[in-house]
């Protein structure tokens, strides 16, 4: 059935593999009069593009954006957004073998399952590339929440064991490491990692860490409609994610109820703060107005190139070298991903949120059902 | 916005509030023909009630449950299922005075600031009573996994540092401990942990595990209905739900591709087998034959009846001691909770996944198109 | 699958068969701070209670509704709104025939052939008693959208051929004819018709006309979330409704373009007014300020106590006499059913448009985003 | 609000403007295993062209389509099929005066009220060219149904005052007349009534008939996303569409029980038949086995060159000559968009009502949960 379609009022439905022509993605919902240019969408497909360190995959791909719909004089006219890029680089021989067989790790065993045969070529709509229509989408969320005051910022927290203690999301350091891991000094040693890996032929998993500051209260639907439900959703949605948690998250099981409450505190004029955010800024699935700070697991790169025991369509047990082109560890590439999913997700419970109080729709509603010409009836 | 309504073919409308006149849900889409009589709903309901151990609320409850429709001859009919659950103990009087602030952990704030104001009473929505209406639908579901001889079965595997290592997930051994760990050792060793917090005025977290055995392929839906996707949002959705991770979950992050890649294999006779589950039994979103595994972090009961530092509704910072009846620890009366969710989604999305192939659908549609009493032409 | 849950942002989630225990409606997504009794529900149940002239069925049901749940201090929380009618004249006895054949006109047949069986007592869930759900449900849409200055206003517009024309759509006029037709000429010419139709052992349709008045521009979402089509699958979904139209509808289809556009006129003070209205308020799928305008179709009741040919389940063809208690003709009750229907759907439309322009969005969040107790940051 | 995606296990998203770059549709949830190519895309939209009478627009468009992703050697994967047709003869300059004034029976003035401006270029979103994506993606939902016998077949039923009687609908015969009336000679009379209406600068509605065959019984979910609720949504979603009925439809509302109820009877062989079909196929909103039979009315075109009485942005009443390339009548080029919204609407049914009974899906999953080699176990 349908699952490439994410949102209630602001909807992304994405579309495209890996070797077909091109991936892309519609956005709808999107209010009408924000500025909006490919530019601002080609910042963000640029830090999920590959080739641009050796710890990425060396595919060669501009990944282009073109704007197809929903925009007059550069701004956005309530309409959907269809957005495309074209695939210039597949080289889909490489992956010809692998009609054959199910790699160790990844979708192929389980798409033939599903849907009787598989598009093969390069993980066909499994593939990593899939996650272009996401941060196009994404990127049009982020402006949106741009206008709000509200930020999302993502970073690598860990990979293998080399972890950062990181405060202060801030996009610009983040973007100094090759990882996205604003400590360099933690990131050099990554990447020390890294250079052994891939001589192992080996790749290894991380952590990220994505925060959301500037949030209003107020934002989720109780009980099924959740922020961090939503978000969990939206998180684990992306491959090779394979856990999430918000605020002290796999900790809170060892903590106790005093050390895990934050204490409310009223500062100077009275303004709401909580002294401590182990809730990672939601309470009963409702935004408190803390920071949202969640942390995903992302597994290590299934794609490797060392020899190892799998199964062919002909009922064998067999050994495999999978050929291609691949990343030793996706992390760093899946942090805009991370980002993109939690804007699109917040965006759309911003929306949801609208109508949870009958004031604010007696005071919304008023502007509109008069006449905007009324003003002056006495002419 | 509408929130308590889950799932896409079959949905469960939750209703009710702790002090209220009952709680309740609505199952709509269950198919016609399954024998459903109130007490197989009562097993179920019966392992979240209150008051059979201490180390649960006292708060009495029998937690009868009357179901009002859907029901003909004690088989489902596929209209609504209309479940009801009267409270009977409510005693609001204990908790007037939490209606002027706002206590630490707990969703009175985010409340309030969403809807402008709420209903105080034991919590109102936001209480752990809230979860009746989803056991209650979860039943419903797990009687239909177990005509597809699917399972599913959650325990205790962690209580604050004592944890568990278990295989076989097995209910009977499950609910021979008060605190729903099979290892009756470690379960004496966590009850008098608890004994220890309660002394303390004080309340503890834990993991719960869930595992379902018996699944087919191909259930899930790429890229964003995916089933590990879905189980995130129905277990996040959960109060008190901090984390969730699925097979080697937040290990994955330390884990090297080689490590964490399942290896394929036939065994004899040509069964696709995997020979470790580090995938937790979902690749790509997708079952993939083995046992899904899931792992809930489930933070301390935010209820403590020690002296904590908060804020009234005055603007005033405030020392308060939280009166009321509560649990020293959410996790033993949160498992069948954890499986009522699961169930719940798999039962969503098996029947999602039945339109997916062609060939399927075909077949499906052949004896229905072509009229029962057709076979007899030359009559 | 689930057909029972109505509405995106505020939905009403039906359940109850006509001799099970009761009928009910949980309403999700109805924002906080509204004023909301039983004594505001019972009224429009008052009117399509049955019993209450020779024209309807001489079952006897007080209908009386209680709210379970969503209601605090006499005002709506925010969380769902759960009510039930307890059916108490239940006559299960007269239906027992009817559960071996199939009526003309009725669903029988289809339901036998769609769950494999069916619950037979008075129709099961395709009784029109399930409207009961949506009237409920309809009432809480109508405390609504009466905060909003928007009524909701449904009358019989004709009974067989005769025909009435009628503006300024008024409820009390509407109440003193037995049949809802407001020009109590016709009216009487309608009784008499059917007081000849009940002797002959038959039955009338009719057609309701409903208005909306009040309506602010902008409301419904292009492309497929128009207006007219959200209120088209509201109606339709009513039984015994077999066509819908708006404005000058199928009337259109004679019409030239030069007779049918409506001619845009500023008032004094330039207020925007049509000229005519054949649009009937919705232009390209959204309201333009004008009354909204539907009529809907409704068939002759199905069960007519004559002698009919049909067939049995065991697969002879048959003569029957219906026995039960039935209606001479729908439309009189079916009325408060349209408004119901219309008034959740606009609801639910209003809330969907709110987040339909980035200015208005950006204003919204203004007072929230920034702390209410701010103002005097120089304290 | 999100209104551009439709369906729910079979989705349609569509994109694009009249003068944009292009209008496209991606569909989502499209079975695997099915054979598509772009020239069965092609077909159907070769007969919404404009330009091939002189009773259309002279726009001159080849809509060609191309298939950017979720084929896979001629077959669908199961992954979303987006579809593109790029605008090549955009002549936006004829509409710049349309900027500043409203056009009457257009979505000039809701438009600019509900997104605070427009793009007004050919009508923008409204335009009939975003039918392109509708029917694209409706083609789809064609060659599903031809897999499972089911045919849907609309022709122009009635133009003005001239209205034929037509069964067996036959898609051959209708393509044989410009204004796809399949009868030649009510075919001429129309074609001299539009020759007329050019001249005096006007436009002519009409009705469109729709019949669907080889429906299976018990498609369609009580009591809300009923067969024939559902079709009424699509079809009122398309532009221009005023009203819909099914079967006896309005007529319905002037006879009487007995007139209207079909009598069910057993043919030889003991097949289920109606004698008469004023139900339209459908009883209690499920699919009876019988043709589905619905007809929408359509208005006449709103663009029309004399000069009308209007308003423009200004505050002023003003007089207007619509210039651009605009059809005398829309009916004949609307006959496939009804075909194609009622293609899609019974795929999503069909899906749904395939869990509706637990023998089914016990049925279903049999073959799958057990493994395919198993066969041979005693290997």
């Amino acid at each position: 059935m349908s699952g490439s379609v994410y949102g209630n009022l602001f909807k992304i439905a994405t579309w495209g593999e890996s070797h077909g022509k091109g991936i892309g993605v519609v956005v709808d919902g999107c209010p009408a009069g924000l500025t909006l240019t490919e530019e601002m969408i080609q910042v963000y497909l640029n830090r999920r593009r590959p080739g641009q360190s050796k710890y990425a995959t060396p595919r060669r791909e501009s990944d282009t954006v073109e704007i197809l719909s929903g925009i007059f004089e550069q701004k956005t006219t309530g309409t959907p957004i269809s957005m495309v890029v074209m695939n210039t680089n597949q080289q889909s021989a490489d992956y010809s073998d692998i009609s054959t067989y199910y790699r160790p790790g990844h979708a192929d065993y389980t798409y033939d399952e599903k849907y009787g045969f598989r598009d093969y070529r390069g993980g066909g709509r499994s593939s990593g590339r899939e996650t272009i229509g996401r941060v196009a989408g994404g990127a049009v969320a982020m402006a949106i929440l741009q206008q709000l005051g509200i930020h999302v910022c993502a970073y690598t927290k860990s990979i293998g064991d080399i972890s950062i203690d990181y405060k202060n999301c801030n996009k610009e350091n983040i973007l100094l490491s090759p990882l996205a891991m604003p400590d360099l000094q933690a990131s050099k040693a990554a990447q020390a990692l890294l250079d052994d890996k891939i001589k192992e032929l080996d790749s290894v998993g991380g952590i990220i860490e994505c925060i959301v500051s500037g949030m209003p209260t107020g934002i989720g639907e109780p009980v099924f409609e959740k922020l961090d439900a939503n978000l969990a959703k939206a998180i684990l949605s992306i491959g090779a994610v394979k856990g999430i948690e918000f605020g002290s998250g796999f900790q809170a099981a060892k903590m106790t109820g005093y050390q895990n409450n934050d204490k409310f505190q009223y500062n100077g004029c009275e303004k709401v703060t909580k002294l401590t955010n182990h809730a990672g800024g939601i309470l009963g699935g409702i935004s408190d107005g803390s920071e949202i700070i969640l942390r995903a697991s992302i597994k290590p790169t299934a794609s490797i190139a060392q020899t190892q025991d799998t199964i062919n369509k002909s009922g064998e047990n067999i050994k495999v070298n999978i050929k291609g082109r691949h990343d030793p560890i996706i992390v760093p590439r899946a942090v805009v991903v991370v980002e993109a999913m939690t804007a699109v997700t917040i965006v759309d419970l911003l929306f949801m949120s609208m109508c949870c109080k009958m004031d604010n729709i007696i005071k919304f509603f008023q502007p509109i059902a008069s006449c905007p010409h009324d003003k002056d009836m006495n002419c």
